[in-house]
């Protein structure tokens, strides 16, 4: 069913209302830590100047940047939550500097142009539920020629994998018999087709799994990258594997970096890197693919907004391995899952 | 919004073709054991009799009714499991005996009456999305007189609980500060107004949460009882706690039990005993209450079926701590609650 965009931004709005969501996001200190540092190793970009925080949810980022010396901050929020920031603005005496606004950035009037846009739009897989249109907008009609994006640059990579938890629960059904006395073996092979479908899975993916270095087959320019690119985020992608494994599928993340002196600070949601709570999205192939040392996993990947819900993303991925073709598949992440990972 | 009963079948139905939730129910070994050993126990009243299994899923029960001497089992399963219940009952090797019937249970025809009807049938809280009414068409239309029900009998409990884990959570917001340089306490009252709310958190609670012995509320006859007493299962409670503590909520339960010849086997989900995949069922005051030992929580307890969807549980709460009238509460479980604790 295609819901209209009103229906769709009023579900999207009220789950971001909820606590759960905002004290998994402050606690996520890869997170939390990347922009405090990202913001303050841009302070002298900041100090003084105008500063735009695309959904600001709690206000986080609006404070980080008063700290850092903005001479005026709009904090605009559409949720409720709004209400929150607006307190905690407050409590840390930053409220002559910092304006909380509610309402959708697209209806926002704000009395001058900014310096600086910061905003942590992220969602799984990069583009999944994702704020990236609104800080676009906000940039095309708000930022000052020059101004400063934070961050303002993201990149998507890809790695084939192997996924040994899957493994475990499939061995379970061998293993009804000796529990119960009820072989259950045949429930195998189903249990594979139901999970090895075209859901992205949104789970941490363990290092030892990951069976190749990754390759980055995407990356945007928040600066310069517009709507029209966003229908079609694609690259290829060739990986080389370490050893003898079975691939289960690919496994898709991102980084994003803030400007700095010497080198970009980097937030990465690598399963080489500290857990976030994006994880990683996990693609699986419709069964496993046997490697050795040196097998070729290549291919291209396209995302694209869903045609249901343009903030649910599409991923289609067609992909060789060792030369054989696999099958073209298109996922997406199953509804309501956003909600899941808000409870607690 | 209200959804016709078409489109809430089909849900219904839908969310029990996908693994995640057989495996979950299988993988119970609390559940999946009471009904091996209560069928084993009335293995008297099963051998040689017609039994009928509603709800089938992969047809496990149906299997045991079997091993335990049925001449014939009709495995009544609407949902597409259906298919991998008919390959288990033929791996297992009473497809002689064991007939998978892919259909409604109202809608089914058998061509003779049963002497006993199984089913695994409960929900969360026990009546949430339960397929209840479904067992009682199938009593007074396919059992014979005098038959048996398996279980037999239905229980509901309730204790006042302290809630530390929540208690934990809400401490985080004083943390903030430490961790980002951010003052973020004026979080803790939004998140505790988020939390206990009207939603049933579908939680295990810890044995060292519950504040005094279980009283139970209600009970159902499965023999005797109508759909019409579903409208409205209500009892009255009464409480005395163990000792000083701050009450979060009550923490709902239930039980069942198959008849044996000394004493009835109990599959009990109770927090006081081994964890099941039901867990517990807990209705948040909108304030934690101090008690001290002896502070009696009583009160009135009232389960009906959602306006909106008959499959969806209301609980209503009126209750007294140490005499003081706490808010009259109507609660109920929020919606997708049953995909979220299917997914891996």
């Amino acid at each position: 069913r295609k819901l209209d965009k009103s229906v769709q931004d009023h579900l999207y709005f009220d789950s971001y209302s909820d606590v759960s969501i905002h004290e998994e996001m402050i606690a996520d200190s890869v997170r939390t830590n990347a922009y405090r540092l990202g913001i303050a190793r841009n302070a002298a970009a900041v100090r003084g100047k105008a500063v735009l925080d695309v959904g600001a949810g709690t206000g986080v980022l609006s404070v980080f940047c008063a700290q850092a010396g903005a001479r005026k901050v709009y904090a605009v929020e559409a949720s409720s939550i709004a209400e929150q920031a607006a307190e905690i603005v407050r409590l840390n005496a930053v409220d002559d500097r910092v304006e909380v606004i509610r309402g959708r950035l697209e209806d926002v009037e704000l009395p001058e142009r900014v310096d600086v846009i910061v905003s942590e739009w992220m969602g799984y897989a990069l583009l999944h539920e994702s704020m990236l249109n609104s800080v676009l907008v906000a940039r095309d009609r708000w930022l000052r020629p020059g101004g400063l994006m934070l961050p303002s640059r993201a990149e998507l990579f890809v790695a084939p994998i192997s996924d040994l938890v899957l493994e475990e629960r499939l061995r379970f059904w061998g293993s009804v018999k000796e529990r119960y006395g009820v072989d259950m073996s045949c429930m195998a092979d189903f249990a594979r087709r139901c999970i090895m479908n075209r859901d992205i899975a949104v789970v941490p993916v363990a290092v030892e799994d990951v069976l190749s270095h990754p390759a980055r087959f995407a990356e945007l320019d928040l600066g310069a990258v517009t709507e029209e690119d966003l229908q079609n985020v694609r690259g290829t992608f060739c990986c080389d594997c370490f050893g003898s494994a079975s691939v289960s599928g690919l496994c898709v993340w991102f980084a994003v970096s803030f400007p700095g002196e010497d080198k970009p600070l980097v937030l990465s949601t690598s399963p080489f890197k500290p857990e976030t709570h994006w994880k990683q999205a996990v693609l699986y192939l419709d069964e496993p693919v046997d490697v050795v040392q040196d097998t070729r996993v290549e291919g291209e990947i396209r995302m694209f907004p869903s045609e249901e819900s343009s903030r649910h993303i599409c991923i289609h991925v067609d992909c060789t391995i060792g030369g054989l073709k696999m099958k073209s598949k298109t996922y997406s992440i199953p509804d309501g899952y956003s909600c899941e990972t808000h409870v607690s």
